[in-house]
């Protein structure tokens, strides 16, 4: 047929967009014009979300005013709260959070207002919440009681705060805080593409986060953090790193999680931020073994000519899942913590989709049969 | 920039597909190499389930087997339930539907198997589950009990049992269960291309299905049936219906929802189906008043020379909407009971996604500032 089949969309532009440009080749990411290795450890969270909703990044007047409004949209529904209680505590944490945000859209009473306003209110919403509903979860399945947010912390600080309800430690802050700020935008990666579709029927926001969630949760997405960290765990039983490369990767081709990407074929400029934390975390936690798993396998890797050919380096994924560990995270809720981040790159692709909107309707290319005759059903073979 | 730009993603083929075939220019559907003109009316939903799913029409030993399976799963968890009596009675029954089917999903053990065999069960759960669902939302917010299916009737019977919890009326039953057929494929639309983003990350069935609900549930895709309806009231309102095209569609230009389809050109083939069955419903039922608004409607689209110029024929929402409301379907329910149909096309096509899997990721055009100097916060305007 004339038509070119493009089943992974390679290539495919499908929106101008003024949030972030990933340039695979040369191992660039910026965020509205800026580098990632500039923001990344001396700009919060907060400010970059400044960036992604308002161009720009905000003076001392303006984070100020974004972090009250944050604050005051941090507390959750006690009817969530109550729903949640009532969620089988084996469930995958992102089903939870895919559940949580979709019952939390049943609770906005403007949920199906696709205003401008109403759909930035929203953004403020959700990007405040998801990180009440992470941390309730993660105490509600361990059996314990939620803690309530503190309005005077914020993103990265109120999430560790209500995840051990202690003060929050300042290393563990800073550590979330970096990784929330290296996840918060990737261009049209699948989760993002997925809440634009959803958005181009003229969806709402919380019908079009639900959806970036579930895509968020699959393996070859945001998964790939949690399937790392599985990987480490096991190469650590193992009776060496190298044993282990040379029977399993290049004896029996197994892929080594979180190393490749579809769109770097450099190092992963949030790789390389991510690493210095993971060792900084290890020496300080003095608890290095899977940090050395990671690094000697990454070094395994690149002296390894398949490797090197393929241009496969270790991806944002490889080393999120040594911080994450050392903050405490638990491995199945990793994604979810990718989640927290990426909702503030989601939202405002959805607004930036809503501004200029149109159905994404693509097209199958039917293969199966033609023209076959209807016969009645005592007929039939 | 050389790569073109497509931000509907019109005419862009994602993948192969044995499921639908859309023919818009001539206005023809097939579905599974059957026309569906030959399919409705003497084709029952579960024998376009088994071709969906199966690739073939079931003889009578496969449909019974069919049918049985499917009775076996209608029952949803009694969590469900109970987590359905607490939600606003007042929120969207999409908003329901979508936090339902994703509530379900935890309840499933084989919810995280992407194998071949746990999709094909998940399959079936959920098409069997979701008009419990519905029903059962149906009464809940009405604040009724909700009613358990019954192992001997089909899906559209068992689907108007529980919504009455009286013996289902034949005539009424065949008016489901025709609707069921005409809407259960239709090539790649929105929530079916979602369903396949998310399933392209190896997502999970219930994340995929739960994405789609969000998608259909947007104004343009499967809340079109739910405006027509609501025009239709509008105009049955108005002076009359000459009057209200004259001022509102010639006069302001107003959109008549339910005609014109991004891909039909032609008469859309389900339209002409659901026109006889809404005709006939009028008569059986002595309650035109809506019916003739409609076809008034459509009478004088089809005589302007606008609407003749861009061919814009009443689509399958149109006439719809008339049936579903002659058999006591309320208005917001109607992108529900589209749903009830369309999971069967949803979970096929994730079938088919999973068969042939590949990252579903496509690219933004950057058009944001470049190369932007990071200023300290205290520094910045």
């Amino acid at each position: 047929m004339a038509e070119e089949q493009k089943k992974g969309l390679e290539g495919v532009v499908i929106a101008d967009t003024r949030l972030s440009r990933v340039q695979g080749d040369i191992g660039k990411l910026i965020y509205g014009g800026y580098d990632i290795l500039d923001l990344a450890d001396r700009t919060s969270f907060e400010e970059v979300i400044h960036l992604l909703w308002y161009g720009k990044l905000p003076n001392a007047a303006e984070l100020d005013e974004l972090r009250r409004t944050l604050a005051a949209e941090m507390p959750i529904p006690n009817a969530l709260i109550a729903a949640m209680k009532a969620f089988p505590t084996a469930a995958h944490p992102m089903a939870v959070l895919r559940t949580a945000v979709s019952t939390l859209g049943m609770y906005d009473p403007e949920a199906e207002d696709g205003s401008p306003e109403a759909n930035q209110r929203k953004a403020i919403r959700l990007t405040a919440k998801i990180p009440t509903i992470i941390a309730a979860w993660a105490r509600i399945r361990a059996g314990q009681e939620p803690v309530a947010p503190r309005a005077d912390l914020g993103i990265a600080a109120n999430f560790v705060y209500m995840l051990h309800n202690a003060e929050p430690n300042p290393t563990e802050v800073s550590a979330i805080d970096v990784y929330l700020v290296l996840h918060a935008d990737h261009g049209m990666n699948a989760s993002t593409f997925t809440s634009r579709v959803v958005t181009s029927t003229d969806g709402d926001m919380y019908s079009a986060v639900t959806a970036a969630i579930g895509s968020l949760k699959g393996p070859k997405h945001g998964g790939a953090n949690e399937a790392a960290m599985r990987m480490f765990a096991e190469v650590s039983q193992a009776e060496s790193v190298d044993k282990w490369f040379q029977e399993e990767v290049k004896g029996k081709g197994r892929r080594i999680m979180g190393i490749g990407h579809r769109v770097y074929k450099a190092l992963d400029p949030r790789a390389i931020v991510l690493s210095k934390h993971a060792a900084a975390l290890c020496q300080r936690n003095n608890r290095c073994e899977l940090y050395n798993v990671a690094k000697r396998l990454a070094d395994l890797a690149a002296a390894d000519e398949y490797f090197i050919e393929r241009k496969l380096y270790p991806n944002v994924d490889y080393y999120s899942a040594i911080v994450l560990d050392a903050v405490g995270i638990a491995t199945d809720m990793m994604t979810p913590m990718f989640a927290m981040s990426r909702i503030s790159g989601w939202s405002a692709h959805i607004i930036e989709q809503w501004a200029d909107n149109r159905l994404i309707r693509p097209r199958g290319n039917y293969v199966g049969p033609q023209d076959l005759k209807w016969v009645p059903l005592a007929e039939r073979q």
